[in-house]
């Protein structure tokens, strides 16, 4: 299996799986292809969230607003997964979120000898190298390669790969926590860190700093905390935990993103209702 | 085969798929993954509509305003095609169409023991149900589960699937018809169901009432009857009979909904031109 | 493997997928459904840019302003690779790119017997004789139908196909080049052939009239050439030479269309720096 993930929109995407049916029959399966443009970091954070659903795959990522530049093109292997992406970092996350541990990753540089466009790489560089590892473990493992080392060696026997110095990472922000003498939480400086298409505002501040509240101020004013939507009218504002475990700020039947005035990167901060301002 | 079916957006879907493929090899085909939010009836009428096209299958379909409530995940069989759904009432109008008969639908409810997230049951709930029953019926008919019948005997074998004993429903709204002595229509009241990315309107009106005529009023405003877009110029509004078999407000490379002023749940009324107002 | 591509958005094309299926188990990759509606040249544009990075395949294409006149339905075969698509003239692009010489391309008209919806031919006549092709194709050559003379006889032997005497054809405009009298240019008039998802304004300007330049005007406005985006400043414009060998007006992190107010089918001035006005 490959997933295909990009911020090309259409049908560029088609051109990738063009190439790849050149070098191997395995099955294609779409991750997003409208994620935000130019944005390695809204790309591994959705990354991170989705690769780790998969059984061991071979998944190719473009968002790579250097293309054409002289970054490097990554391999990199965190498990039995295989993540081909630009070396922006972008490819690091995820690798984290699927490895055993910080050992269980390693990464290879791309040699690009052959003319490449300068601005199609997902076509020239990461959809063959995606499909040429696809199909090397095809043929190294006979259908099974969900074996971590058999995997290692497979890419690390391949002549266009070579290890990875100093790959780039990108780290989501931390949340800043400050407590009261007790150890009680009295605000939580965080992130966005991205929006869905339902404008739901997601952010770095761990679900556990919310749950089992009641309400809690998000930039001053009094939200409601609840497990689902449906526990507020339509319209309304509140403040949910996630499927990836994140605090977000939501409207039920609305968009979080326009009530709340939250784009990805601003900083939002929580402060707990029993808190005196 | 499972189809995949919602209103997430992306990359939501993707989990759901890398959840399905732990489970099993089955292709699986999108139907559509932007349907109009929360929105379980606009879903009901697009699956009537598109499901009839495929062979039986497995079909995975989630608009769920109701996530994190204590809604009933549905599995409804429909012939030799099984339905996977909130029990909000969204597969009923599909899978009246895939059976040869109202006794040929049964509806059984997912016992949900696992710990679930509140808010991506997509993902925790339905793409699972729907691969595990995929592979059952797999397993049970050697890759030839064609058989409604066997297939309710699959079902039926399954341990956390219960008998429903009344599953939600969505009855489309009829519309109403008047008549003049002679039996002849004299006015339509229907309702818009659905707008599709063309912003042709489709509304509950059969194409009976309209086809054949050369004219028609559209909320009091002369309209042209047409088989086909081609019959009006560019830019002109026109009534005709879609390939669902209701009658559509469309523009002629435009969009009908504008034109029109309808939105979906809209009231629209048609007169024969022939009736004096 | 057939692949799709239309103007439909969702879930139309998922109605044509149903259909495929009740006649093949073939692969099926999405081109794209988002193309610009009832654009057959758009279209002729995308698929030239993109069919020919696949190894011989069954595409089925459907932009069709003429839905329901009676205009033909087309099955194009160049060298190994068969189109599916309206007599409208999109097939004609991507054939020739597909085919190694004009002399690679033979043309059918689809009879269409049986009562057809008037307004979804994609499901009703494009995607059923894509997947009887496909399935005579795999039947004849047992699944490695890669030989341009095989799938020529496969075709002829078609009972519903017949010699297509005239097929509509599109062909892109040319630039107009002036030089100089030491055949230096001076300036070249191109045109716009379509917008991607990026806002990047695609022209029939071949590179190679703006490669190697530092700055040329655009419309009169000065404008830095350059291979990548990264090479000016984020919001900044530039002219590069994409992926599919044109030149396109862009902006680095932003729209050209809007930037150069642009849109697909205005003219376009592109003069050299070193040229006086």
């Amino acid at each position: 299996m490959i997933t295909l993930t990009s911020d090309f929109g259409s049908p560029y995407p088609a051109a990738m799986k063009g190439v790849i049916r050149r070098h191997t029959a395995a099955e294609l399966i779409d991750v997003a292809h409208d994620l935000p443009r130019g944005d390695p970091r809204a790309a591994a954070f959705w990354l991170r969230f989705v690769l780790p659903e998969f059984p061991p795959a071979v998944h190719c990522a473009v968002v790579d607003p250097g293309v054409g530049t002289d970054r490097d093109a990554l391999v990199v292997r965190a498990g039995a997964h295989v993540l081909v992406a630009p070396d922006n970092g972008l490819a690091m996350p995820p690798a984290r979120a699927l490895a055993a541990d910080e050992s269980d990753v390693e990464a290879w540089t791309v040699a690009v000898d052959d003319p490449a466009s300068e601005t199609f790489h997902g076509r020239d560089v990461f959809a063959p190298t995606a499909a040429r590892i696809r199909a090397a473990l095809d043929q190294a493992a006979d259908g099974e390669s969900t074996d971590a080392d058999a995997v290692g060696e497979t890419l690390a026997g391949m002549d266009d790969l070579s290890p990875a110095s100093d790959p780039a990472d990108i780290r989501f922000p931390e949340p800043t926590v400050e407590r009261d003498e007790g150890g009680d939480v009295t605000a939580v400086d965080g992130e966005v860190l991205a929006i869905d298409r339902f404008g739901n505002v997601i952010t770095n501040v761990p679900g556990d700093l919310v749950r089992g509240r009641d309400w809690i101020r998000v930039d001053g004013d009094l939200t409601p905390v609840a497990e689902t939507f449906g526990a507020v009218e339509p319209g309304e504002r509140l403040v949910t935990v996630g499927s990836h475990g994140y605090a977000e700020c939501d409207v039920n039947d609305g968009r979080g993103d326009g009530a709340f005035d939250l784009r990805p990167g601003d900083s939002v901060r929580f402060v707990p209702d029993s808190v005196s301002l």
